[in-house]
């Protein structure tokens, strides 16, 4: 989950928090470790001297990918011994790029061993995924989790939702609009920097066949809970209409069909650009703070775990929201509140939460 | 100047004092810019699709250099158009890269004109200047400045100053030892990453033919008067023997000839390596503070203007040399009386301070 302020709110809280509140998304990673390795085992190998590239794409501070990018590394090494091996993290420029360097240099408590690594080089970009990151057939395998929902700009506000899973109509039809040129821009510049048999491996939050999505998977829906308290907010008078209208996530949830359009359409320019889809699945990964909840059932626990990786990621959008008229404190005490709500909400009723994580998994080649 | 700590510093103070306090480091790179724009002049272009790879190694926020190498980019852009060129910023780890990423998407108050240049791809590198950053034979240009008197160790405390510069006997010998091996390291790593005909362009602190070193040019010597203030605080109680021992810049000051040795003796292993000499000078800066108080003749102001170029810098060493049983407060408490001591001493008597800076230019090829 990749906004800068969102990691840097985390990582002031200290090591614990942050481990915890990201554990399920490198779960997600961990999970799908095979189809990366797969992919770099079938990478073409330079034998010019020209370097291997690999890159973590919206890496955010590199923590959650660091063992999955550790195994795929060292499986490169052994396949082509005395190749050069260039690793690069990319994000915005206003991503936390040290906290990248000292997680891969072990300046961090969590274990790195990229180091260990021979003939291995380590950059960082800070350029956006929708644009051109790389120099053209560069590029040999491509990772993204947890990146590619975030769109370059929000097309409307939503009048009667946060997120555009709860939008409807044209509302809803502009965010899918604005969903699909991002990823047909992202793919395509990726298209022109891989090498020919250069592999992406792009794991995102999507909406899965059965309609789940992100914290929706048949109990309570987290995205209608952040509405619901938001909007209580307006009806209490701490916050006002146009706030609550103007408080959007930047993120568009894409179908599986909205994924593989541009890979599967003969004359779409990604697909002209020689970008294949190899595979593609969907996958539930259950939420460790409801799966703890399980074992212990204590809901004050539960509470009190839970909303941390919620606000996390999401504590910058409704900041934002908030009238530029508003000093931080407030802004910060009314954000308090909310989450404050959610906690309690949980704590009253624990039963249905859950911020299980639904992901479509895309592995692509450029034939 | 190049370590993280005193960059934030600066940074969070605000752009303004930021550019203020930079001016001086600014002034060195812009005026050698002829030398690196000649370098640039002289590299081969690579015609198999490969990019030109051009670095700032020791970079700290990018900003100072930031004019400079926009000027040689765009020398390189018309020189080989249609061949890719990638720029590299490296420093530590705990550098500020966002920073450095900020300055260069114009996200900060100094104007970049970088992403204007077409087919230019910018990353950064966490990796020590005495390691390998970059593969073998990929390197065009690499630019450093005022960054390599920073050592990797303390070789040992220096019992009666702050910097070897004031230290004499076997402890200045062992600074220098260190320094040459640093030196040497760093030039042996840049000569292996260096593709054949590309150049290197270092700037750095040095003691020149006269014996000039920064802020000692014949006026009042900068350093003595740290080191004065300093040891004044052990004579007041403020601070222990102990650590006015421990407090040392971790910092070299090489000669003209310990600068040239590997370059020039046959049997060095840079020299081995193909690394030669192409051209070597010193010059002074004039220190932009004094210059304005030569203009207004008002020690207040000069006083006030002149002490946060010197503390941007400085102050993590003096922390740093602080005990570990104090509190973080109590530490800048000491800090604070100490640069105010120098803030009076300057205002009481503005006559002779200046930070000047005395540099030593080296143009390197490899053959």
């Amino acid at each position: 989950m990749s906004t800068t302020s969102s990691i840097r709110d985390v990582a002031m809280k200290g090591a614990g928090y942050y481990s915890r509140a990201t554990t399920g998304a490198k779960d997600v990673i961990d999970n799908a470790t095979p189809m990366v390795l797969d992919a770099a085992a079938a990478l073409p190998i330079p034998s010019d001297g020209r370097p291997v590239t690999v890159a973590d794409i919206g890496c955010a501070d590199g923590g959650t990918s660091l063992a999955m990018i550790a195994r795929v590394l060292r499986t490169l090494r052994e396949r082509a011994p005395g190749v050069p091996i260039q690793m690069v993290y990319t994000d915005l420029p206003r991503n936390d790029f040290s906290q990248v360097f000292q997680h891969i240099h072990g300046l961090t408590d969590v274990e790195s061993a990229l180091l260990d690594i021979p003939d291995t080089y380590f950059f960082a970009s800070g350029t956006s995924f929708h644009q051109n990151i790389f120099p053209p057939n560069s590029l040999h395998l491509g990772f993204s989790a947890t990146a590619s929902h975030y769109i370059s700009e929000k097309p409307c506000a939503i009048s009667d939702h946060v997120h555009m899973v709860g939008a409807s109509g044209d509302e809803r039809a502009a965010y899918e609009a604005q969903g699909a040129r991002d990823w047909e821009t992202m793919l395509l510049q990726r298209s022109k920097e891989l090498v020919r048999g250069g592999h992406l491996a792009l794991f995102n939050f999507g909406i899965d066949e059965e309609g789940r999505y992100l914290g929706n998977t048949g109990g309570v829906s987290m995205f209608n809970i952040f509405n619901e308290l938001w909007r209580d907010l307006v009806d209490r008078g701490v916050i006002t209409d146009d706030e609550y209208r103007e408080t959007n996530f930047a993120q568009c949830y894409r179908t599986v069909a909205q994924f593989c359009a541009p890979l599967n359409d003969r004359s779409n320019p990604v697909y002209k650009a020689g970008l294949r889809l190899k595979h593609v699945e969907t996958r539930v990964v259950r939420c460790p703070f409801e799966r703890d909840f399980a074992d212990h059932r204590d809901p004050d626990r539960f509470a009190v775990a839970y909303i941390p990786t919620l606000r996390s990621w999401s504590e910058h959008t409704f900041v934002a929201g908030l009238s530029a008229d508003r000093s931080p404190t407030e802004k910060q005490e009314i954000v308090d509140r909310f989450y404050d709500a959610f906690e309690d909400r949980v704590r009253d009723n624990p039963e249905g939460h859950a911020m299980d994580y639904v992901h479509t998994y895309l592995i692509c080649e450029k034939v």
